[in-house]
């Protein structure tokens, strides 16, 4: 079975109430949107908001209200073409660059879609049988974890589409909080040995984090934070971006050609670095994690700092060891969707989770017995390792109840417009 | 001065009626526009509709407000660069395959916008002097030919868009008139001799239809209507799309590069043509012009057709000649914006005006002694004299009074998007 | 009949010498290149060298040989597809982009299908009938004058394919004479009045300069030369390429996007301009006329001047009153390839032909009752009138026997590579 | 030191005797060629082979003599420019895309550079000191196994220039061997544990063969030869291009943009498929070994028949296991540069080398404690790892004595004109 570890048993009931809590938390990201924000899509990766409500919702329509719910009939049928993302078992599916050219249906025909596929799958506890209960029930997971993960979408492409307007919209006004400190940076030990890799619990991983198995990994020290903004100017200070040694190959050519100097997001104005978020334009602050760079930025830095970046092992075997709890720090300002810095009282390694995702040294590859699933949930993870690389922990985007120690995210190597940062290793 | 003839004097008040119509008028196309359509640019090409609202506002703040009215204040400063389109003179402008990256402002801010600028054009009578009233009642003018242009390209553009949804929105309910039959075609003589070019009237003109000057034409014939969809029929079902000594080597090109096979909208279902208007999808009427035709379609259908296509001095000749007074015959029938058929008790010479545009086989070129004008309305047209051919005529989406034998459109040979048709020569 | 004047009546023998003429003299061009320099296509624009003189050996073996010569065996079957260069009728061809990647046939095989060729065309004589003789002469003839083309782009396409290279390789080691002085520029008068235009000679003339017609024009000036080197590092020093209100819209986009910044082939060493010729590197002679510029560059320098350029129907007047007998002064200079300045003791109106061509206002259009000839000679000029301009008399690289007042060279408005130079009018 | 384990000492006269050899070597695969052939580059990947011919002796010039002979006088100071590859270190160099536009220096005066260069390296041994001797062996080693690696792309690149040709010219005309029969698909198992990877030996490997490190493998079993032709052929008669299922996201993008469906080289006629080798155009041969296929395609070839392809590190182990002294079984067919079948009395893992570098499913990445070297040879291999997949293995191109188990090649996933084939896993 696709998703899931084998021994994840649930009842319908639990699995429900967590929908619940889900769709809702979705709709309340775009509540304080204009219907004119749900429309455009300027770059091929970020998609309109609209569509991420859509199509979230036609995941749950045509995996699980089409084959369990019995007589349903599709809110509208042409909406399968509209809202498919990629999945070519499904059929035909608007090309991804055009899903800003739709206008219709309008935003308020796609909140009825979302009430009106809510209700159906709400009613799904009187058709179950023993015999389907769990495969519904590892669907609608499926189908829950899939929304969570557009919902941290929706913020880093709002974020986008906000940006390229030189009007400057804010998504919301609670200001930033005064960052004024940040622990020292420092290297902590993980020792040699063997480790196992991958999901071992009980509950839900997506099918990339399987199988389980072990690798060997000689001693390494991991940073006890992210790499700040501060630092990060001291690498462009130091003339960062025009020194060819320090970077891919790759990596160069797209400094030249995309002009880049500094993190997406960032500008200069009067020598004082400024940085749009989606609570406006304000000073870059110094102590906070630098954010919102490409994996080729990330290499560079590292070897400018002369260290280098983690392995996607190391990170899941270090942060095991130091965050076992999956803690996060800043929760109270999760929904300034911010990174912020360090906190005095909290564990020796910090930032793992909740800040910016880190980019590894790892390619996006199968585990050892990885096997892709049959069906159209087979074209979820698998189909996309080639030229990726792996993104570990979480962002101040990232649901809470939707993190791991071995969660694997990935994203090409010049991809800048997700909440992403550096962690060193040596 | 610029956009005028010498000869133009007009008090304010009337300009001002004038402008008021035009402003109603645009705003009452979009009546039928849910706010999401207002918001997406599928090809750079179309503008989206709220753009062309501001746009078209925008003129009126910089070149009329701006100078004239005493102490004006600015709606919102930053909207001159949001919605310059292409006056370098201005200042710097959102790059025109943007336009649709912009949620906000909002419908209603610029519809406030509008408004705002509205209420002070409307006040500028008390600040008019006898020295100023002149160049104020031109700009006004120039403004309201420059919005009935934008009235027009809001329509096409509003197809397009629309058309690039699977759903096929309509923008209206209107059926599309039955129509049986047509006039047979035939050529009507215009004699050899010296003719006037250009406009030579005393109301307003663009200054492409100027200087007047003195062209020699051999005798021509021209065709009394437009060529029917029956009849590019004809030429599509006798291969005229594979066939490469029918076509310009660049046409050519890309009948082989974008897969050419018929006009933009037409779709075939089942061995039947089926076209999408503003009404939605329905049958390809025979008797009606063909429409949506690149200038190299109608090269092409010329040549199949042992024809050619007028120049744009013989056209203008021809017109002035068989229909003096820019009778448009189905005006009833204007707002379904779909070129229809002849009628019976109409001039010989029918569907000059307010069916389709019609390509001529002439280039885009200064008249003799053309001249620029100084700052930013010289960029009105001059600039645009190369690569583009020209368009005569006027369409079923051309304003009424927005008409003239000597009116000049252009578009790139390639273009489609507009309602342009054809009309041979021999 | 294809592209001569109904009148042209010439015996075999006579069009059999100017073969053996024309096709030497294209051997001659040839005789510096080492073998390498045959191969390469640096832009798509540009021929290879071996391309040039395989491709108008085919048009003979094609053309002539094929259907004349009783049991032709042609040199190889293949080569019909490796040099046809834009026949559609003809069957398939050699994408044009891709002629530089052909290493074979050799350079030593191709010279041996010339001489292949050459010899069966010699030997026509014997196979020639009254009622052939002059279809035969015709199609010679225009092969001839095909291959004269060639040999100007033999010249200029060389001329790029070095320049390429930072060695800097010279073609030729004559060096650039000396020049001191140039007339003073002036403007010479041509009274208004119907002309008649297009070719009415009894000899060979291209299709596109039928048919002879009458175009009426008003009084205009015409520059008693062209405008120097000195004259245009005037308008770029005056910021010419810095000047958005001097040109045309796509052409300032061009500026912008390629950063033209001064003619083709010049380089600022120091302070000082310097141009790669085909002898070698050299400083501008600020007496010789501007080359190497585009439209785009001609008609800003021309708004920069306050003047304009002429219509290609002035220029034809112009010439055939100032220049009726296609005086070209710098004859002794000729195979140096580079313009030079004028002369003393010469027609009021000077540099007409023999130095660079000269961009006009006019585009490429037929002329009224143009029509395309039947079979694969239709192909030759018709197909390509489309955003292209038109160039008038004849450049430092033209065979002396290939000028008419009639001739229309034409290329699209950003073409630098051909020797295109500018003159005004007022 | 960059490129050589800590414990290789050698003599200069032992590594004069390989220069010389491997000098030879390469102009001895030029002997066939024309002049011609030494110009094109019909894609940016495949470079022309003087420009190998020079760059190859370039490495010696700026690398080895420079430092190490007093006095040394470039051949011609342009050539650094000219043939520099990819060394920012070194300064300007031709872009990659436009090496195919140099007609100079002629191939015989690249041949005098060759000539020059050899002579001075030659006469090292009169400059050497103790202290230098180590590092001069190292450089000149390093330079031969940097011409090595040209000598296959010689072969490379020259099968495609060739194949660009309708002509089909061949480059040798020895035949293809018979082949009838292959040995049976087995899968030989290799056991779970520990393995060491990486070079442990003492003579020359590449920086990214290092540092030797511990990997822990689970059981795998390997295939005993490569897949070949026939089996192929199944695949692509089974709907192997056209089941998007089979496919990486980017593969399957590429299959439709590229129209991919069937190795490279490879043409259907009449129902059979012919492929193009330096021999000419033949019968695909049911037995040998499929080769010109890209990782995307080997990757699919693998789901298709249940399978996968193995990890670098499975196959280096399993090589090390199965053909420990690397022995080439098909030595006496070497030089006709096709990959060909099985043979009987071999070791039971067969085509380990010496037929088609093996694509892995191991993406190009540093091995733990790899570290760049200081200076410009720092560029040879750490800057291009990313987004490139590694082969293992050697091919039929390969020169015998370049041959390692721990030699990682690598190249992007889509690309063909490698000698690349497939081997399975399970």
């Amino acid at each position: 079975m696709f998703p899931t570890t084998d021994t994840l048993v649930q009842p319908l009931r639990k699995v429900l109430d967590k929908f619940s809590l889900v769709r809702s938390a979705t709709e309340a990201i775009c509540k304080p949107l204009a219907i004119e924000d749900y429309i455009p899509q300027p770059i091929v990766d970020v998609s309109p908001p609209k569509w991420h409500l859509a199509h979230s919702t036609w995941f749950f329509e045509i995996f699980v209200l089409k084959t369990f719910y019995p007589g349903y009939k599709a809110f509208d049928p042409v909406y399968n073409e509209l809202f498919n993302s990629y999945y070519n078992t499904i059929g035909n599916r608007t090309a991804r660059n055009r899903r800003g050219f739709l206008s219709r249906p309008t935003v308020a025909e796609v909140y009825a879609y979302r009430a009106h596929v809510n209700e159906h799958v709400a009613k799904l506890e009187s058709f179950i049988t023993e015999k389907n209960e769990q495969e519904i029930c590892t669907l609608i997971e499926t189908g829950c974890q899939h929304e969570q993960q557009h919902q941290e979408l929706l913020i880093t492409d709002l974020k986008y589409i906000l940006s390229c307007n030189i009007i400057r919209p804010t998504y919301h006004t609670v200001s930033i909080p005064d960052q004024t400190h940040t622990i020292k940076s420092a290297f902590l030990p993980v020792s040699e040995g063997m480790y196992q890799i991958g999901y071992a619990g009980d509950e839900f991983c997506f099918d990339n984090e399987l199988g389980v198995h072990q690798v060997f990994l000689t001693e390494f020290r991991i940073q006890n934070r992210l790499v700040t903004n501060g630092e990060y100017m001291e690498f462009m200070a130091d003339g960062g971006y025009k020194d060819f040694r320090l970077w891919l190959s790759e990596g160069w050519d797209l400094v030249n050609k995309e002009q880049w100097q500094h993190p997406l997001y960032w500008e200069q104005k009067d020598g004082e670095w400024y940085e749009f978020s989606l609570a406006g334009e304000h000073k870059v602050n110094k102590q906070a994690p630098v954010c919102h760079v490409s994996f080729f930025e990330a290499a560079a830095y590292a070897a400018w700092a002369g260290k280098r970046l983690l392995t996607e092992f190391e990170w899941e075997v270090a942060a095991r060891l130091y965050n076992p709890e999956l803690k996060v720090q800043n929760s109270q300002d999760h929904w300034i969707f911010q990174p912020v810095t360090t906190s005095e009282n909290q564990p020796a390694c910090q930032q793992l989770f909740g800040e910016t995702w880190q980019w590894t040294n790892s390619a996006y590859l199968p585990y050892p017995g990885f096997a892709i699933a049959e069906g159209a949930l087979g074209e979820y993870n698998g189909k996309f390792m080639m030229n990726q690389m792996i993104l570990r922990g979480s962002s101040c985007a990232t649901p809470y109840n939707h993190m791991r120690h071995t969660y694997r995210n990935f994203f090409p190597a010049n991809a800048q417009w997700q909440f992403s940062g550096i962690r060193l290793a040596e």
